[in-house]
């Protein structure tokens, strides 16, 4: 980890100044962007547009006439275009589409069809494709004509008479290999594919589990739709690890930290009144044991020892259970086998936790009962923990909800409830022993 | 999401079903892992090694002959030999280094001195460089030589005649240029590169922010040790991202689904332990006030809520921050804009969720202070875990602690402790309105 202040980078690159622009320019007002875009040529510009977050996109495109913005989008791919047009005014993007020469419209409204976060979404349509029946040389012939204009040449993707794709054919396999070869001859007919709707981050798992470094979008007679490149990939993984830091701490994924006071509560306050309402719930709990308490006033410190404990050993079950399903390792065979760990698990560090909290409870209140039921309601409450840190993500999962989202509510609740419910329970049983 | 029961999975690849073999021999015994070895070939077994845990590691290795150990390393790449020699038995791996070419020796050694999670424990050493010297059709006579018995090719890497890096040429350029044209006139000088002692976690964010899909290492005086591939940076981002959902659970970045009951006892129970001391604390807190508590039922009930919700509202702004810590955006010069966002925000959503509590519980209890007090100290709690939430990770990291590991016990601690102080004073102050 490092923020501005520590890191040493090492810099020897105009692109990197223009990104660091880009960055910085999201502290600017109207007149600043203005007077940067002045000072910008089209090719700088297209990198800021690239890089700077949505709401400088939208003064630039303001900024700016239609003409110009055509002209920067010549430096860019087609699949940021297609983010931008996204961003801006929906008027404003028909406008730009319409002024577009016909090829690229055709590309952009297909692009725009695709869902954000599917790999329709984040393919690009810049590749090379080379009908197999071509010659090494006439290949490298037709690749040095096409290379200026494209962005991802090193991977070749070969297709048969009917546009299907059958293969890929690495530049340095074209390069080493005889100039009068069939391409066919060279083409590496193994390649993973994907659909348009596949979810980017499917796409993102099978890239860093296959060490892919380009992934070819098919439609179902297997015609090539566009690909998806590493860096895409990247980028993806990137959104997605935020989105599941921040969902896990109950923050919306789009709340930024630039994100103004009322737009953080808008998204924050939501969180906290279901979490208010399970507070609740778990009071009324508690209230149900007053009597209880009133006698042996002692149970109001201690007991919420055994819930907070609940939470965090089922917490700890969650964060491995939602790790491993997000990275497709859960076969739903193998729950019985970890909800046999989870029982033991809780068991074990419920006797452990349990014997040392009776133990104190013990010296602090000289009352071996009040030891014993805190030391019992520890160890029902952590198999508890465990059992159903397991099942709750497993089962939101199941019914295709995020469970890096939800799991924590259900599980605080459940662990809030039961914990108290174990330890006032147990109270009301030994009372005779407690006063 | 997915897991291999909803996976739709393309597969057109021999690679692949050996990689799928590789994570399913973590489940076979040594008698099925050694059948396994001899009935694949050595180029088979480089992929295996490269893709199985660790356990199955140190058994293959062990039911091969060194021999035939050293011929299925000359179809892996270097870096990830050493990640294998650093897994296994120490003397067999001083063994197997001793049995290998000096040239590959020397390159090995010098790759196993880096921590594994800098850039010079990821780097590899398979790239090629050319003197900036060189003519474009000398380059290509190069490369066509070179390019079978490397990996990354599309990138070449251009030196002066002291060895140090000057820039790089991609291989398209090459392929398109004129072929008398000197090598220097069309490298690009513009690049970045890292230090063999760059974290793992800043190289993976260089190459995020400035799409990068290489980046070299150089040592101080600007001399290549070897290049960072993006499909190295892709295992990193898997690896951190676990690391983080994890330790933000409490669970030890160590554990694996198939930890045994025990291995999971030993890396959960000391977190577990540290929890327990703190929830002691929150627990002596309240004894502070039983004779408050003992006169006030009620107050017993409902003062958790005062609590949690200040856990919940903290841990939204935990989360914000050490996301943000990591992807290197807090400015420590902004540190005074967030805590005023953070008060602002504390103060309304703790107006607006102690509203709510105090009306709810004015009408359980029908006791106007009651609901009073939850109120005001809902205000206080939620401030103060705003401001914690900020300061705790903010501290952690310029400390050089991972704020991710330990921020949320520092918060939960606070937020409890002071909550309940907060409400239980109130209630002793307002105490003769409360009867």
């Amino acid at each position: 980890m490092y923020n501005e202040d520590t890191l040493n980078l090492n810099v020897i690159n105009e692109d990197v100044k223009i990104i660091d622009l880009a960055v910085e320019m999201s502290n600017y007002d109207d007149e600043k962007i203005k007077q940067t875009c002045n000072n910008l040529n089209d090719e700088q510009l297209a990198i800021v547009l690239e890089q700077c977050d949505e709401k400088v996109i939208r003064e630039i495109v303001k900024v700016l006439d239609n003409k110009r913005i055509l002209n920067i989008f010549s430096y860019m791919a087609k699949d940021d275009i297609v983010d931008i047009l996204g961003i801006i005014d929906i008027g404003n993007a028909k406008q730009l589409i319409n002024l577009m020469k016909e090829g690229d419209q055709k590309e952009i409204t297909e692009l725009l069809g695709y869902k954000d976060d599917t790999a329709g979404g984040i393919m690009t349509t810049e590749y090379i494709t080379i009908y197999n029946t071509l010659t090494v040389v006439e290949t490298l012939k037709k690749i040095k004509e096409i290379a200026p204009k494209t962005e991802l040449i090193d991977t070749i993707f070969i297709m048969n008479k009917r546009k299907q794709l059958v293969g890929t054919v690495k530049l340095r396999d074209i390069l080493i290999a005889d100039e009068n070869e069939k391409i066919a001859q060279i083409t590496n007919g193994n390649f993973i594919y994907v659909d348009p709707e596949t979810d980017q981050e499917e796409v993102a798992l099978l890239a860093s589990k296959y060490d892919l470094n380009v992934i070819p979008v098919l439609n179902k007679r297997k015609v090539m739709l566009g690909i998806i490149t590493i860096e895409d990939i990247v980028d993806v993984m990137v959104e997605e690890q935020t989105e599941d830091v921040l969902q896990m701490g109950g923050v919306d994924k789009e709340e930024k930290l630039d994100s103004t006071v009322w737009q953080s509560v808008k998204m924050r306050f939501p969180w906290l009144f279901i979490n208010l309402i399970t507070a609740f719930l778990a009071a009324m709990t508690v209230k149900a044991f007053e009597s209880t308490i009133a006698k042996v006033v002692a149970l109001s410190s201690i007991m919420s020892i055994v819930t907070g404990m609940g939470g965090n050993a089922g917490t700890q079950t969650v964060s491995i259970i939602i790790r491993n399903i997000a990275m497709g390792k859960i076969k739903l065979k193998d729950t019985w086998k970890l909800l046999l760990k989870e029982f033991l698990l809780g068991l074990i560090n419920g006797a452990g936790i349990g014997l040392i909290t009776g133990v104190v409870v013990y010296f602090i209140y000289g009352n071996f009962y009040l030891g014993l039921i805190i030391f019992l309601a520890m160890i029902g409450n952590l198999i508890f923990a465990g059992v159903t840190g397991l099942l709750i993500p497993l089962l939101l999962h199941k019914l295709h909800f995020d469970p890096a989202l939800s799991s924590s509510i259900f599980l605080t609740t459940a662990t809030d409830v039961l914990g108290f419910f174990f330890f006032l329970s147990l109270a009301k049983l030994f009372l005779p022993l407690l006063v």
